[in-house]
């Protein structure tokens, strides 16, 4: 068992280091007003600091809930919701509870996902088109996937898309992991349907509050059908009992007070802003990147036609004390790439050029 | 995968039932209002919001490794302190890094960790004695033990039994996790010395904020020596990314600005009187209840010697509200038992007796 790279990179740098690295969102943007506000009122109720239910809180699951049938036209109640330390924790819970042999995952993908799928000694395969997909999935297989905004690749499926993946779902009886947690971060405020929509029988569908409130309070959920929910929540009680009581409470609290999607629409815009100044730089200082710019997330992806190991160029940079991520440790075979994947929400823009200028520097 | 008995009684009962059964502290004794004050200090700094190190924060770790070396007189650095989400995650993690197969626990266990333990396919076998101990373990098992006011039996290691525990561990050469999850919670004041810091090569000691400050929190820890912490480093991240941030600096500010040892000996003192109640109950209304008084902890542990099997009994007391943790549940294979354990942190005086004469009812 290794660490993760990227894990590793972050522990490693410190505050002179211009970090594309990590999926950090903008500490600025935090509701930290909002969120002291909301701690008032939690911590005058002594049930904050005590053991809770596994699944979760009930009025916080219940506004996640709400959120589902109002946003992505997809019913759902409280009991099809569970609370995770973290969407991090899903992908543990949900292998675990179906004791899964195979797994099949985009081809690159989330990095803490492989991590957490390979501890468990399951069998990775991986695809890039419908076709290999359908080549590969068997019956009860595991199928992950990030349908908005992929980490890292950027992509994201159009409807006819979705549509394709879930017949492919049906015809294959498998079992689904789609993993939302850049959703709602959309850069034109359009917010896709999840394919587990179409699917709703044996998917488990992952949010986070990471990216759209605060990391740091480690708080996400799966929604999946009740059945489904019987069986991680055996799981869930057995890994942390359940996820922080305050936290959750915290959260509900600040959901109560204000209105996240505004928040959210706030923080898109941002990151927007950043992600044209990011590419603006990458076009003009290295002009061998080839990328197509997001629609939403927290990244750029790419790959440099003029190197064959973006890793090498990793560790050089790091030397120069610029960090981002070579693609080789999104395969889940750790296959040579000239990839790379830029976090463009945790740098100012005088950072953020200097880092592009140093990296067109080392290639040269 | 089933799931657990106490957490299927604790999201059954409401405020109407008398519960002995779960293992929360008493609310009153929470250190709200020093934990309110702390939070502002800590909503001051982003970072309490933001992603961090899976290890955990650097100042926490600090604060721990002290009290080893202050209140275990077993020397110990940050770098060998690694911060879990409750003190239940250190099973999961530790399990997972080492592949264990066989593992051994005494007779009757923790119930979470037997979860725990279970999850992971792991071999069990218990012991009761030492004569048990040495014939089943085998080079590199693991062996998992409370030693201090265990749960459920309350019981507690003599000096002299450490000593013999920490021989068999050398002799056999194996893994020691070491739960101190109520050793600081001693009716005496007298704080015994753990075995690991007589075996510190192969041992997990673990420890938790839950049942000292809030468990509503999840922060816990474990400590190893640095080559394990390594090990173990790589599996924490792949579960949850890091522990809440918010979390562990809220603590790390809450020991900074307040005397835990003061907080603690004031709650054993409150948890005294209580067991003391409830014990005086039981004798007088439960004399075919043996018992011993505990020294410590949150457990009443004893066995019904008129009747068979406390299932039954724990059954029908729910049915008139009372509850109670029948003993076959913290049995690795659930063997019939008339053993039971009752809670006394949690409730008060009047409810206390209230239900200890239902049950002596119910038996009649």
């Amino acid at each position: 068992m290794k660490r993760s790279y990227i894990r590793e990179i972050l522990d490693a740098i410190d505050e002179n280091t211009i970090s594309f690295a990590g999926g950090l969102p903008n500490e600025d943007l935090f509701p930290s007003k909002q969120l002291k506000k909301a701690s008032k009122k939690v911590f005058k109720n002594k049930n904050s600091l005590q053991y809770s239910k596994s699944q979760g809180i009930d009025s916080l699951r219940e506004k996640i809930a709400n959120f589902y049938t109002k946003y992505y036209d997809f019913e759902t109640s409280k009991d099809e919701i569970l609370i995770t330390t973290g969407s991090q924790q899903a992908f543990d819970i949900i292998l675990k509870s179906l004791d899964a042999k195979n797994l099949v995952v985009e081809s690159p993908s989330y990095i803490g996902a492989l991590s957490a799928f390979k501890i468990l000694k399951t069998n990775i395969q991986e695809f890039k088109t419908f076709e290999q997909l359908e080549n590969i999935l068997k019956k009860d297989d595991v199928i992950y996937s990030i349908s908005d905004y992929q980490n890292p690749s950027t992509n994201t499926y159009t409807k006819k898309q979705r549509e394709e993946f879930a017949n492919i779902l049906h015809k294959k009886d498998v079992y689904f992991i789609e993993d939302a947690a850049y959703s709602l971060l959309s850069f034109d405020g359009k917010i896709r349907k999840p394919i587990s929509r179409l699917y709703k029988d044996k998917s488990y569908h992952l949010g986070t509050f990471s990216k759209i409130v605060a990391p740091g309070l480690r708080v996400g959920w799966i929604r999946a059908n009740k059945e489904l929910i019987e069986k991680i929540l055996a799981v869930k009680e057995s890994l942390d009992l359940h996820t922080s009581t305050f936290n959750q409470m915290l959260i509900d609290t600040y959901l109560d007070e204000n209105d996240v999607f505004k928040h959210i629409k706030k923080n898109a815009k941002n990151y927007k802003k950043r992600m044209n100044f990011m590419a603006d730089c990458m076009e003009k200082y290295l002009p061998n990147f080839e990328f197509k710019r997001p629609k939403g997330g927290m990244f750029i992806y790419g790959r440099f036609n003029n190197i064959d190991d973006s890793m090498n160029l990793a560790k050089e940079a790091l030397k120069e004390n610029v960090a981002f991520v070579p693609a080789e440790v999104f395969y889940f075979d750790n296959q040579k790439s000239n990839e790379a994947r830029f976090n463009f929400t945790n740098c100012d823009f005088k950072k953020t050029k200097k880092g592009i200028r140093l990296l067109a520097k080392l290639i040269k």
